[in-house]
């Protein structure tokens, strides 16, 4: 029948996989909040949870090949992480700069040691060097994503450990970047070519020469801007403006070299309540107030994507299991060393937990190996691809349980004391 | 280079984009606003700059080709949809449900006699009936997210007239289905099938029955399903959950073959402030402001893209534009005797504006009409799809602007008279 053809609505599918997804994410997030753990933890589970039921019954829709879904989700971490950068100022990341590199560096170089040492040590004598690498640059990973949705949830976001965490995160992108390079291009030398110098110190040049001009001609230019846009006449122009300035930096970024959620946090960072305050008041509410129900509303259905992506399947063979075990308590140990990173007056555990979760960057990583081949043949077996993917997934959700719990006892020791260190 | 491949985020582009429609749209509305014209009407006429651009300058993107924009702004007219039914209640709806049908009956009939009328006075002798018929079939749609989008900014959403012309536009909903299947299948019977009688009652069952069910069920569910969340422990609960509740009447109704909008509005319709109350005092906000700026971000991306998607190009031939002139001027006028049906103390002027844009619903039934044959040859030539195409366009436009002005007047008559009805 024609009409049938042209009425049925290409949304309406969607339209049903997102209530789905709203409503799987609500639940999980309250079954982790009744066994008292963060509400992202459940969500990365109940996404878990329906990646097996489409596994056990093929009637059940597969989410994860949704591409609607799929693009929500992703504009819903761009977004989580303008509004987590929309918490501090550019001068306040600056001042813990110092910090955040040092917990950027240490937190690279100690899990891919441990990492390289762990592969060496529980891999088959006659690996190639190649492999026990990689294994160790996928841990070098760092999500921020969850974190930064721990430290909202608990209003830890503009403390220094907050900030610290943010920052070391965003270098994390720059450092994770080289490593990609530099062990690809090893893999690729050992195949024949050189040494890729060039090609590592071009990525770098462009990454960091974003930041650095985001930062200064951003701050003096944005301001400009959003002058220009006080005189727009129009209703509802603040939130469009915002975001379409989050995302034109995105963008840039992406352009750069960067993943788009680093120039949606530059973004955030630079944007501050004195820039936007005529039309906040012209529009009677904040530009937090504006972005936060779009948060609430893609952030979950990114973190069940997240989960639903996990073939728990592959895990099952009892020696992949424990390589991932100790692929995963390695990966938290090298975070943790790096949590000390931060100095003096910091809490480690605070920022070590918050630097843990390697969730999608751990995968783009894994992603990444699955395509390099040594001597002809892929780099990566399918057994030990699986044992970094279940090392991936317990960090991602130890992460947020360790985090809130480096938070909760945080607050309570100084309730004691009765500081007043801002938590 | 491997990283280049891994790390560029598909994402990337489509923030570009909608930073770029967001501009567009703003620009768009503030020029149209200085002309005191609707903004919506600068938003449309903003999109159909950015198409010629892109005529023009082949390097200039072609807006209409992204999926994902395509996407956001189609749940844009969803949840703009949902946001104007949150403002009215069933039992408001059924009070006028009398109105709203004889609205609906003549805004179909009217716009139906008169377009066939000024089709067979037009056309060439010798052009087969249905082609007359379906041009009149064309002028009988209605677009509502336009007037919805007018409506809320006068403030006029919940005034009689405001719910007169949504509950028309729902009906209308089912109407032109049934004219949909109708004329198509009065085209396949002159191909040789018999006329569709059994279809054409067993699409308006379906649809009927979904409204009914959804206004009485839906109206004794809804309260236990609210109450059920109001024991969810977790955060943002409110707009997930309302949003996937408005998605899920959407995906229902478009399996009885109503448009996702359709759905989503009776969702909005059936969610009375009382069943959120709870949540809306536990999150410090109501549901209202918690759409709001969904609505702001993403309706805007919709009128930009539907702009964009006319050919203004085809329309230039002297002929073609002045069958398009007089289909719209046709098209208008079958509209405002519509507005006579909604009864006494009403203004026929505001609900016939409000009835007048054809938009997507119009270019819906024109895609239908390009897909028929007529004994082996296409049954719209390309001129006469160019011209229909025309005076939808025209009435898109001038639909927003003569409702704004018809609410103005009102307003200026009633602040005169002292009255005190509502605007």
């Amino acid at each position: 029948m024609t009409f049938a053809l042209v009425m049925a609505d290409p949304l309406s599918s969607t339209l049903g996989l997102l209530a789905l997804l709203w409503l799987a994410a609500k639940l999980g997030g309250e079954l982790a909040i009744r066994m008292k753990i963060p509400a992202v933890a459940g969500e990365l589970a109940m996404g878990l949870t329906l990646a097996a039921l489409h596994r056990q019954f093929i009637a059940f829709p597969d989410v994860t090949l949704n591409a609607a879904a799929d693009l929500l989700a992703n504009l819903g971490i761009v977004v989580l992480m303008f509004a987590v950068g929309l918490e501090s100022t550019v001068a306040q990341m600056l001042k813990s700069g110092a910090a955040s590199l040092r917990v950027a560096f240490i937190g690279v170089a100690a899990p891919m040691a441990l990492g390289l040492g762990g592969a060496i040590l529980m891999l088959p004598k006659g690996t190639p060097f190649s492999v026990d690498l990689f294994i160790g640059a996928c841990l070098c990973a760092t999500s921020i994503g969850i974190s930064a949705q721990v430290l909202r949830e608990k209003g830890a976001a503009n403390t220094t450990e907050g900030r610290v965490i943010m920052g070391a995160a965003v270098m994390d992108d720059i450092l994770g970047l080289l490593v990609l390079v530099l062990v690809s291009g090893l893999v690729s030398a050992s195949n024949g070519g050189g040494p890729p110098w060039g090609s590592l110190a071009r990525t770098f040049a462009l990454a960091l020469g974003f930041l650095v001009v985001a930062m200064t001609l951003g701050r003096w230019v944005t301001p400009h801007l959003f002058h220009l846009a006080n005189r727009l006449r129009g209703e509802q122009i603040l939130l469009p403006m915002s975001l379409g300035f989050a995302f034109l930096l995105a963008y840039l970024g992406n352009l750069a070299g960067l993943a788009s959620i680093v120039g949606a946090y530059a973004a955030g960072l630079i944007l501050e309540p004195a820039h936007v305050r005529v039309l906040e008041e012209r529009e009677l509410h904040s530009l937090e107030d504006l972005v936060h129900p779009l948060v609430s509303v893609l952030a979950p259905l990114f973190f069940v994507l997240m989960g639903a992506r996990v073939d728990v399947g592959a895990l099952c063979q009892p020696r992949t299991l424990l390589l991932a075990l100790l692929l995963a308590v390695l990966g938290v140990l090298g975070k943790w060393i790096a949590g000390y990173g931060g100095g003096k007056n910091l809490h480690p555990s605070i920022i070590g937990w918050g630097m843990v979760p390697r969730g999608e960057v751990g995968l783009i990583f894994v992603a990444a190996g699955a395509q390099l081949m040594l001597n002809g043949s892929p780099l990566l077996s399918p057994q030990i691809q699986a044992a970094i993917v279940g090392a991936i997934l317990l960090t991602t959700l130890a992460g947020p349980i360790g985090l809130a719990r480096a938070l909760r006892s945080l607050k309570t020791r100084e309730a004691v004391r009765g500081g007043d260190q801002g938590f």
